[in-house]
């Protein structure tokens, strides 16, 4: 591994979160909290570090391959949060180092699972911080690193490959960095379409901005212990609608803008997510229908809740918690559905689970007539065998750490619900899951091992597992 | 698909079935019980059923292809349910139908699932008949059909391909009819074993060769509310032993025959499976310690309910529902891992979890070294491509079958662990699961719709998937 480069660039990353933290430092500064003087501190450590990194590591040499590919990405998220879980340490709003970190690879992983008991007790600086983390986690590494790597080569490709969420990287414009920049604008674009709409709707600057970061990258930090309980059904509406908007994959967008609206319905992967998204909120309006008396409660709720959780957004208007059995086992299979791939969602994403649907019948047809033909076809174009063969081992995979960290868990003393919840949610990077982690709750309760342990789920699902496991690997450490 | 030849075949087994109905008649004739008679009225519907599928379906001609393979399996195990039911529900014992048929499934695919609240109350010919199907259902309709028939050619392969367990069917002999006597032998002489060193535990002979019964086939049934919780621990030691025995692949007993021990000790499934084996009884017993007080009832315990689970034969020594969370976690993940390719226990299959695992490592080294060769060696010999791909496949619906049912049984108002792992126990061919349908419990509270989706679960597992779906495809009955 070319060890120089990986931590030169960590270094630049360290710096750029140092320049981050001069946000929360003004929201602090307008709010008169002095929670402003701890992220000042915290920007100060990370330049420190950074400049450090970048000044130790200078005399780096640029060729990066899928190792340093891998390295950067598992690392930087890392780091970032390391360092990122400062200003909640040293303010002591989280005054242990281990729920500060938590809560802050929650917050870059798009999670939104908390270990804050009361989160209105938290200054405006930290709230805005902690959902900020979001926003800058939804487009993750890729774009965030894009836009500081000078390569313009293809072996960035390597670094989209380790992190680009689904299985097919969408190549949009030729080259990488312009990719990532097209993808940059069209996030920044939707949040301000989304930040006007709530402000619309009577929530403040600050609430809408808030809202519109957790939205943006799917994460679910809000400000409220009733999350978006408390807010107009017009706000409910919004946030649905966009959680949705943010769970399509983002060439659409692209697709869109240069007015190629017919590749855009000719998309599989959106037709069977809508159709999934619409099928389960009438499937749960109808279940929940008898607790809510009326139509149009019982579907605003199912319709929020649903989008909610195939987006791995983790927001809430009601404690689905109480609702019926048949509603929370859709809820929990939408964990793992996820949204589509190519977008700030989390879960195994629905071109996955449309890959292996039409492998099954394929080999279903094939054990009845040997002879026939073995392809799959998505939108028109044979998909290669390689492809297929991923997608099936990357479900196994999934579930078998999946097993393992549900496994890890288990030495708490909590039902079998809550911890085979609390690691779909984190592992899917939902957010809240049922019975003592549902989203009337917190993480709190769980040991600072098991809340490592599911820090590292958060960040294996949100980096579709390779990077992170290869973290692990002597390979992947050596140098030539 | 040639369906006189299915019928027929199907005729010729409910004769069978006919015949296997006089040894619980006998049983009742010694007893005394009146339940003799409705054996024999069983008996006759069966003759009588068989009989005329036979003549309707006498101008056959003997071709058989993959389709009447799997037609033949699945249709003939929920022929052989319908009609095995016919004895609980005529007398009474199991006064609903469905609860009779639910019973005969879990009998006949060695689940133990039961409905029965008070298994005591149950009289012997019952009981006899009960345990006897998991004799049968144990070496399945492999062994069952092969004997009957006529065919030598290898066409019979079709049948095995859809029915031993298994990923890899190995061939011991050459010939497939000679294969399944041999498996046959080794089946019934190990079931001697076990009836002879039971008595030697005090055991009656009844007691005997009901538990025998249920070892063999990995079924579970007992006669008892408490399981074998209040027989010695000398047959408690010898049923944990024969569990081990029957989840162990037939072959290496067929090589131990031939003296060739160097193959057996070769073998890495053995070695992965008694290792998973002996380290998950060590994790228990050091996990209940503090429950029981002494090292002695630990590992008692924790050993014969590993090899329960594992085997997934489903008997019980104590309530581990009561068990902590930690030696449950453990329990609800061997239930899924399942005994040896080629034995008479059900789940994934220990050798298909060894192909991912070896897939996994090959993939994660192929993604830091591209050019690094792909090949996955199991004892020496190199695994075939399509062999890895039909393992992640099969493993990727398995997951989305286990899931599709459990959605179904979310309509019941028990919690999630009742649910997830009543599913999980009837698929996996286990029995018991934990909460509502604990050991201590029964599957009795269901409503019938739950029972039928369960005696499918049962059905889809034992018979690895393929047979029962594709009874619904429309494809499997299409006459040329």
């Amino acid at each position: 591994m070319n060890r120089k480069k990986v931590f030169y660039t960590l270094g630049q990353l360290l710096l750029l979160e140092a320049v981050l933290f001069l946000l929360p430092t003004l929201v602090g500064i307008i709010y008169k909290e002095n929670t402003a003087l701890h992220f000042i501190i915290s920007a100060a450590i990370a330049a420190a570090v950074g400049g450090t990194l970048m000044i130790v590591c200078r005399k780096r040499n640029d060729v990066i391959y899928a190792k340093e590919g891998f390295a950067i990405v598992s690392l930087s998220w890392l780091a970032l949060s390391a360092v990122g879980a400062l200003p909640f340490f040293l303010s002591h709003e989280i005054p242990s180092y281990v729920d500060a970190f938590f809560e802050t690879v929650s917050g870059f992983t798009t999670t939104g699972a908390s270990v804050v008991k009361n989160v209105e007790a938290l200054s405006h600086g930290m709230l805005f911080w902690r959902s900020f983390t979001h926003w800058i986690g939804g487009m993750g590494v890729l774009v965030f690193i894009m836009a500081i790597i000078p390569s313009v080569s293809d072996r960035s490709i390597h670094i989209m490959r380790a992190e680009v969420p689904g299985p097919i990287v969408g190549k949009l414009v030729p080259r990488a960095k312009d990719t990532a920049r097209v993808l940059y604008l069209i996030y920044i674009g939707l949040t301000a379409i989304e930040v006007i709409m709530l402000l619309f709707g009577g929530m403040t600057l600050f609430e809408s901005l808030i809202h519109s970061f957790g939205t943006a990258g799917t994460g679910g930090f809000g400000i409220r212990a009733d999350s978006i309980g408390s807010y107009s059904p017009y706000c409910q509406w919004v946030i649905t609608a966009f959680m949705i908007v943010f769970s399509l994959n983002f060439n659409l967008y692209y697709l869109l803008l240069i007015r190629r609206l017919k590749s855009v319905l000719k998309n599989l992967e959106l037709w069977v997510f809508l159709g999934v998204f619409l099928a389960s909120v009438a499937t749960i309006a109808v279940n929940i229908y008898s607790i809510y008396g009326n139509v149009g409660d019982s579907v605003r709720y199912s319709a929020f809740q649903v989008a909610s959780i195939i987006s791995t957004s983790g927001f809430s208007t009601v404690d689905f918690n109480l609702w019926p059995g048949l509603s929370k086992a859709i809820l929990i299979i939408l964990m793992f559905f996820g949204g589509c791939a190519g977008s700030t969602a989390g879960g195994l994403k629905c071109s996955r689970i449309i890959l292996l649907g039409k492998m099954f019948r394929n080999e279903l047809r094939h054990l009845l007539s040997p002879k026939s033909v073995n392809t799959v076809k998505i939108d028109g174009k044979q998909v290669d065998s390689s492809v297929l063969k991923n997608a099936s081992n990357y479900f196994a995979l999934y579930i078998f750490i999946f097993v393992i960290i549900f496994l890890l868990l288990s030495f708490e003393p909590f039902s079998f619900e809550t911890n085979f919840t609390a690691t779909a949610a984190c592992f899917n990077n939902v957010g809240p899951g049922l019975d003592a982690v549902g989203p009337a709750s917190s993480f709190a309760a769980y040991s600072p091992f098991s809340k490592i342990v599911l820090s590292f789920a958060m960040l294996l699902g949100r980096l579709e597992l390779f990077p992170m496991i290869l973290l692990f690997s002597p390979r992947l450490w050596k140098t030539k």
